[in-house]
């Protein structure tokens, strides 16, 4: 580690809206009194990092490192850090810094600080701009750093630093964490599996509902869901209505809600965490007539992302993964853009970088 | 009271979708073991009685004599009725029974029941169709009738049964009833003014929002809230962005959601009691961002409605109104249409029907 003008990083960068990743050096912090310093074994491969690195979003900020979901080894810690030390096994995800001051921060749900700081494509306090777990190294607050629990595979882990928390945070936050209770999920993609998994370890009674017929195998046989619904077959829908407890939607291409909302209980609540480009098209009285409840969530906080980890350990729940190396990630990112992996991929970046090492 | 056949009751109905009323000879039934046979002294004027009376949602069976915002006094009660007794001041809101066994109704939640009879235009459960408190007397289940308080002015009363309970419920179950929190409230009609007052008997700071920058004074002033915002205004609406605990939305037109989710604070809750003919544009990304919330609410339980008479009467609040008889109940129908009242017409019943007696 050098203590002066930051550390020598080894990174895979885009550098315009191609998207294209390539080998990138460039210079992180030098680590400060409360950094923990972490080696990169793994990290997935999420939408979002789809999205920022083809500048579809219009706020990609290039070379753009990406990668948000990032487990490791500690290699050094400032002498303020006592939450870690080196040789432990952690955990990186979305953001990896906030304001501390703000009611959000104050109330432990520091994901939704103003301030936030993503942990790719983001602007630090420092004035410098992120860049993510595609890369040897990471330098992180020791307040953002979570711990793996032991018996998890670290590579399956990965994933749940993002994908995980994000659909685990809002389960609890809406009591759907309850036994016998029942659960839709709609959408069998990176998030949606991770529902159905935290679903039923939770007890509950799961649904998926799909557009897709073929998936319904794959819920019930794979990932143990209870049923299956086609989204688009109307009488299937109709027997299933006023049925759940709750729904989370991890779909982000348009689809209609109102349908989704028949489903719901009185006082039911929907969840959505997939961000469809146009608006969802929302009629009052498909709320108001039975006091349906609809959220959006964004990843989760730190503790939550905690919670969910060590949840996820004593349950031995982990994301679907098909681990690569940097070099197919490329191509990898074109079949992620047809959806075409179950359910997540995961780099081994630490195994991508031992030849150059 | 007649034994067998029903009672013979005189009421005010509309006939056809001119939603003109006249008066309307009809027979409610005979009074049975659990019921409680009111005689109807005031009954407010909501706007659901217009989209009924003139068939706008499609389902009149008419004759339609409306009224569901019930204050009169117990003239008799069945054997079977234990918490009231004649001479009582009672109140009947929306609805008049329910199944009393599915979820919604086990758990103190009947309004969400999905066989809900509602007071007027309804399918009761012997196959009649409900009429509502344009009438001489009304016949209800004892578990559908609240006690109004003694304090409480009979005439500003009526009126809490449905516009009361509607914001009164919501404010309650989402914690917006804190001292010191900060409640937007969109639009300053019936429902508007009443969560105006709700809000500052519960000691929060009351935002109104409106798109007449002519309610200013109204509002400050009138009804005492704290602030007042043009939502045309964007320099107004940026000031305030991200400033509320709450939102309750009563404006039953067409109107941007967006620009009032950005109100909210990160987990802030919108609860929807408006029913906008078009469906709401709810863009993903404006819920997801800050974890926000958006919620419909259809009027409150018999024990929400009974909690928000207590409450009102502690604290002196009832609707403003503008007390009518019934030979003005035309004009204030086209009136309302406009929403040339302040807040609420409320027709005097008994008076109006003292000469015909």
């Amino acid at each position: 580690m050098e203590q002066a003008g930051g550390k020598m990083t080894l990174g895979w960068a885009a550098r315009d809206s191609s998207g294209h990743l390539s080998t990138y050096i460039f210079s992180r912090r030098a680590p400060g009194e409360d950094d923990v310093t972490i080696k990169v074994l793994f990290c997935g491969v999420c939408h979002t990092d789809l999205h920022v690195i083809k500048n579809e979003w219009g706020n990609a900020m290039y070379p753009v490192v990406p990668g948000h979901e990032v487990v490791g080894i500690v290699t050094d810690v400032g002498p303020g850090v006592s939450k870690f030390k080196a040789g432990d096994t952690v955990g990186v995800g979305y953001f990896v810094d906030s304001c501390r001051t703000c009611e959000s921060c104050s109330t432990g749900h520091e994901n939704y600080c103003p301030q936030l700081v993503l942990a790719s494509n983001g602007a630090g306090f420092d004035g410098a701009t992120t860049q993510g777990g595609f890369s040897d190294v990471v330098v992180v607050r020791q307040e953002y750093v979570v711990r793996v629990p032991e018996n998890l595979p670290l590579d399956g882990a990965a994933p749940l630093l993002c994908a995980g928390v994000t659909v685990y945070a809002p389960l609890m936050q809406y009591g759907l964490n309850t036994p016998g209770k029942h659960l839709g999920v709609v959408g069998l993609g990176g998030l949606g599996h991770m529902a159905v998994k935290f679903g039923k370890a939770f007890g509950m009674k799961v649904t998926v509902i799909s557009s897709s017929p073929g998936k319904r195998e794959e819920a019930l046989d794979r990932l143990g869901a209870d049923a299956f619904l086609v989204s688009r077959d109307p009488e299937e829908m109709k027997v299933a209505a006023g049925t759940m407890d709750g729904i989370i939607d991890t779909v982000s291409a348009g689809h209609p809600v109102v349908p989704l909302l028949e489903l719901l209980k009185p006082m039911g609540q929907m969840v959505v965490v997939g961000a469809p480009s146009k608006p969802l098209e929302l009629p009052a009285f498909a709320i108001i007539a039975g006091g349906k409840r609809v959220a959006g969530n964004g990843v989760g906080s730190i503790a939550e992302s905690q919670a969910m980890l060590d949840f996820a350990a004593d349950h031995g729940i982990t994301a679907d993964v098909e681990v690569i190396l940097m070099s197919y990630i490329n191509t990898a990112i074109e079949r992620l853009e047809r959806n075409d992996v179950r359910y997540r991929f995961v780099v081994d970046v630490a195994g991508s970088l031992a030849p150059v090492a």
